[in-house]
């Protein structure tokens, strides 16, 4: 392992050619001659050259890398979104350039490092989009794609489930399966998504002829809060007959709450539902029925967006896109199902 | 939001000082007065300008970028070891450059992207390391440090779990709650740490006096293959009384496995060990005893070998460094406990 990194003038003196034709070897359409990209090619195999793209983005102002911004990867649905986002990304020749922050204050600082490395945009997954953020985002003047935020501003578009409607949804599959005393299980107040989702499932219920009054109870996206708080309700003497859970990490605790209760037994006396189709949610102590927000469909419109935007004519537009959920059916809301062991 | 970034020109011009006054106001150790200082901050507030970080890795080859490979992150252990790291590298002043990969034979393809941005160093937590990693990473001529791998070779260091000394403790563990029909359940094949802790669990219940014969099964590190590889061993009629399992993905399968079964109970007549400590181990419905490969002295032992070989003086060095597991204590090992719900 050399110190001094090997450079295209090396590979032009071996190769006896020029500078610009060690460039030109590794351009795909460059033009150049077979004969000279072989010699240009052996030369940096035999000095194990690799091609260097920071001259590029001085000359072009273009880095070819995408600051991605995450904040919740202990949920197994960001972090699943966070795979298909980088192979996707990859796929279209495009870097990751990764940042995790854990609270919304560290967000500007991020900013001005993926500024600094003059990312050509800026995808963030974060759960919570608060006003700082837009304001951060909205500064920062690189184009900005958010999934399920409520963030707005010029240059910053967004991805979103079908949220308020998949609530409406949630709603009638339990008033079909006889439920009478639903209980929602909210999300933080700050998440945009969840409060959709409440919306939904409250203006759900009260469409329905003889519309069941909803209990409403406040989690934190946590599988601990999911269990905890449920636990309290039922040792209040809470009986719920149909519980939605703003997400799947939520309704998993709540099952197992419902697990632990003697006189309780899922789906026999209460049926749940999740959002967001976490690997967790199939497994079989849990076989949780679920929104599906189609990973692969966000990141896919994510990419389209990001298409326009680095095409060169819309960098201060803001684009929106609505993905629709799938739900998925397993047998935490199957009444005809055996109860879970 | 205009077209053309605001560039270290412009803030000179508007706080009418030389350009070199605008790099030395963005440098903490530069000298520059105060007053000057000022002007420019105010110059680049108003332009809205950030400074580059482009041009000085051009001058000095270091680009403040760490490459980390990932291949994992559908296993919850993986995903918090990125938070874990990509937070502490940040805190170091690093960026990360993230690559997601399913399968080895893209490792080439990826290390050249990453050459060509000029990384100064790759971590790969990648599960399985072929002897094609070992040999793409010997190539690039950059160094590497890789979690848990057998890849060896000049410029490659190693962190790992001191995996066979608790595969002799799990031995241990399951012989003083008097197993004596302990299983292993492997990794795949091509997994180092796997095989590392199979030869502790064998050789832990070989030196024990009496020590039982380990029967052995085959998984794949997900939570599909302990389920159905538990589930098909009971079927046919084995009975373990004592099961540990590479990881604990496939452990919690195992106990999904066993609670579906109507005359076997954890921990009354099967005791479980898994390895990693996910979050996932310790829901209620599994409340499993693993080995926590404490992630954080992990991402410890990466930052320290960075900083050593980034230094300069080791560029072409390999460090070997062995964390030690810490044993967590769950339901399924404490035969005195209930039985799961």
């Amino acid at each position: 392992m050399s110190k001094r990194p090997v450079t295209s003038i090396d590979v032009a003196r071996r190769a006896g050619v020029s500078q610009s034709a060690v460039s030109r070897a590794f351009s795909e359409k460059a033009s150049i001659s077979d004969e000279t990209r072989t010699r240009v090619l052996d030369a940096a195999a035999a000095l194990n050259y690799r091609p260097n793209r920071i001259p590029s983005i001085m000359l072009s102002g273009r880095s070819g890398m995408i600051g991605v911004v995450v904040g919740g990867l202990s949920n197994p649905f960001y972090a699943g979104a966070l795979v298909h986002l980088t192979t996707s990304l990859r796929k279209a020749g495009l870097q990751v350039m990764l940042v995790h922050i854990d609270d919304a204050l560290m967000l500007d600082a991020a900013l001005d490092q993926l500024a600094a490395y003059r990312v050509d945009a800026i995808i963030t997954a974060l759960a919570v989009g608060t006003r700082e953020t837009a304001k951060a985002l909205n500064d920062l003047a690189i184009p900005a794609i958010c999934f399920n935020s409520g963030i707005t501003g010029p240059g910053i578009s967004t991805i979103l489930s079908n949220n308020r409607a998949s609530g409406a949804r949630a709603a009638r599959v339990m008033a079909a399966a006889g439920v009478t005393r639903p209980l929602w299980l909210a999300g933080p107040p700050r998440n945009a998504a969840s409060r959709e989702r409440r919306r939904g499932f409250f203006d759900g219920f009260a469409a329905l002829s003889g519309g069941a009054r909803v209990t409403e109870l406040q989690g934190d996206d946590t599988y601990d809060s999911g269990f905890s708080v449920i636990r309290d309700a039922l040792a209040r003497g809470l009986r719920p007959d149909g519980l939605f859970c703003s997400n799947d990490l939520m309704a998993c605790g709540a099952l197992d709450a419902l697990r632990d209760h003697a006189d309780l037994s899922c789906p026999r006396d209460v049926v749940v539902i999740g959002y967001d189709n976490i690997p967790q949610g199939a497994w079989n102590a849990y076989q949780l029925t679920t929104f599906d927000q189609r990973t692969d469909a966000l990141v896919d419109a994510a990419l389209a967006i990001l298409a326009a935007v680095l095409g060169g004519t819309e960098r201060a537009s803001s684009h929106t896109r609505i993905i629709e959920a799938t739900l998925v059916v397993r047998r935490s809301t199957e009444r005809g199902a055996a109860p879970s062991p």
